[in-house]
């Protein structure tokens, strides 16, 4: 398998191409541009649904039940499980990745996890590459998952065409998770382990929270109990009545359109930075490296002017 | 108070002259540029601590005690608390803030906390100009707290001359928490509610991981008990040698010079965001927008186009 024919293997279903391009993109290797750039034509058709929430709520379960409810319906779904290996839930994570890779018997699924790699630009910046190799596969579904808590995992659930925000019943926390911005990303809210006291409350919390941000149509707040598949069917319904309505409205165009645009802008910095890097010659860098060392010239100065040397007309 | 005096009104000493330059570095206004620059010859001479950790670890107890301790001294003290918004952790930090404020009544405390804003770079860009305004304003030791739990609050920690890593005791949580990756950025490592079942027992654990990095020297594991202000001065002392020792062998020189080239780096990728978007006239960009709407043009060649586009030799 040469890179040269990666792009044609994707777009003729290949889980193996699309793992191998993934690849490349994770590792912020250059051969993965022009595949990338020769597949964005053939995006657009899949469903991408996001799935995020606190630590606990049981994304994971969710997660692995909405696939088999789309299997039901006999749409292939593909997983991107986005772990930006935040270090303090880093460790924990492995069983959920074992659980969804165990879907991947089956043909119409596929189940692929990133984590955050050193090199320039990171996985806010891959995620969306990511997605689009999928949905240039031919999935149906595409489910990106977030592990974390931190405001990069919430950015990349909500780069989806919908997303779902997952917590859980719980003395004020599940609601208080909720907060500071983010009851503005989710598109569908569900109440997960709903058999815990205090489900019901949650999602009046919830439904009042929603009241107060004056948004039309107002998300639904739905109960679940993933562990034993109840509530996902309906999940999956609503899921597809709001892409139905988003579509109709024109909301779903403006809000992809907003994301590649977003992205784009995104990706101005990786590559100035990537691009300054191999135009300097190592005496301006080691020349800048004196000056900060010697504090005369401060960063930002620095990067002003190694902006300068840079020659980005080519 | 006008923008061109506050360099050598943050040079005199005065806490508001220093709190008005970091709401413009915080709201990303152009103006900061020039005064940063100004007072970059000026920084270096602070101690630069950050104290980062898992949530509940009592992070704010430990720094409010710990800049008692330095008071005690007679050393002049300022903290900036980081607060990058996690929407998961967002709403619950109000009251650790209310009371390092309460500090303030101190002329030699200053406390300043930030927050992220919606403007081209984020807060592990604006913190450390911050950080070197604090130093700047003559502050012996600037402390940079982190509230949040992801990788960008911890890089926002791990850019201080000796990070403090702070967990607490229980069923192997608090030393999961420490894993993957962590264990490097921290300096030296503090068991705080030692008074809980299980602190020594976390203490062993933390040290017979760090056994294993092969760090040399190995970073101390501490117990405190912050709330009873217990181990508090036994972890400044430890600061301080940990700091006398860095200088001594140069390690000192060498992170920092380290910090400054990473800051300068990231800032190439933020000001190009910012000058494509002022350099590009509208009809690219409106052109740009249609492409990537249409799929005709991917992202990452909008980025490579508009760079070219824009022209940084100035």
């Amino acid at each position: 398998m040469t890179a040269a024919d990666l792009a044609s293997r994707v777009l003729a279903g290949e889980h193996r191409a699309a793992a191998r391009l993934i690849t490349l993109i994770e590792s912020g290797d250059p051969a993965a541009g022009p595949l990338l750039a020769e597949l964005f034509p053939h995006t657009g058709r899949a469903m991408v649904v996001g799935v995020t929430g606190p630590p606990g709520a049981g994304k994971s379960t969710l997660a692995e039940k909405l696939v088999l409810s789309w299997r039901q319906q006999d749409r292939t779904v593909a997983v991107l499980a986005v772990d930006p290996s935040s270090p303090f839930t880093g460790g924990a994570l492995l069983g959920d990745r074992i659980r969804l890779a165990s879907l991947s018997s089956d043909p119409g699924v596929y189940v692929r996890s990133m984590a955050s790699r050193a090199h320039l630009g990171g996985l806010a910046e891959a995620a969306p590459a990511a997605v689009r190799v999928l949905d240039a596969m031919g999935a149906d579904v595409v489910v990106v998952e977030t592990v974390g808590v931190g405001q990069s995992e919430v950015a990349i659930a909500g780069t989806a065409d919908c997303t779902v925000l997952v917590t859980m019943p719980g003395g004020g926390d599940g609601v208080q998770a909720m907060k500071a911005g983010i009851l503005e990303i989710g598109d569908v809210f569900v109440v997960n382990k709903a058999d815990r006291d205090g489900a019901l409350r949650t999602q009046r919390e919830l439904n009042a929270m929603l009241r107060m941000t004056e948004r039309t149509p107002r998300p639904a707040v739905l109960l679940t109990q993933a562990d034993a598949g109840e509530g996902v069917d309906n999940l999956v319904k609503h899921i597809d009545e709001f892409l139905a309505a988003a579509r109709e409205s024109g909301q779903l165009a403006t809000r992809r359109l907003a994301h590649l645009e977003r992205e784009a802008l995104e990706l101005i910095g990786v590559q100035a930075r990537r691009h300054t890097l191999q135009a300097l010659d190592p005496a301006a860098m080691a020349g800048f490296s004196q000056a900060l060392r010697e504090r005369r010239i401060d960063p930002a100065t620095v990067a002003t002017r190694a902006l300068a040397l840079a020659d980005f007309r080519s």
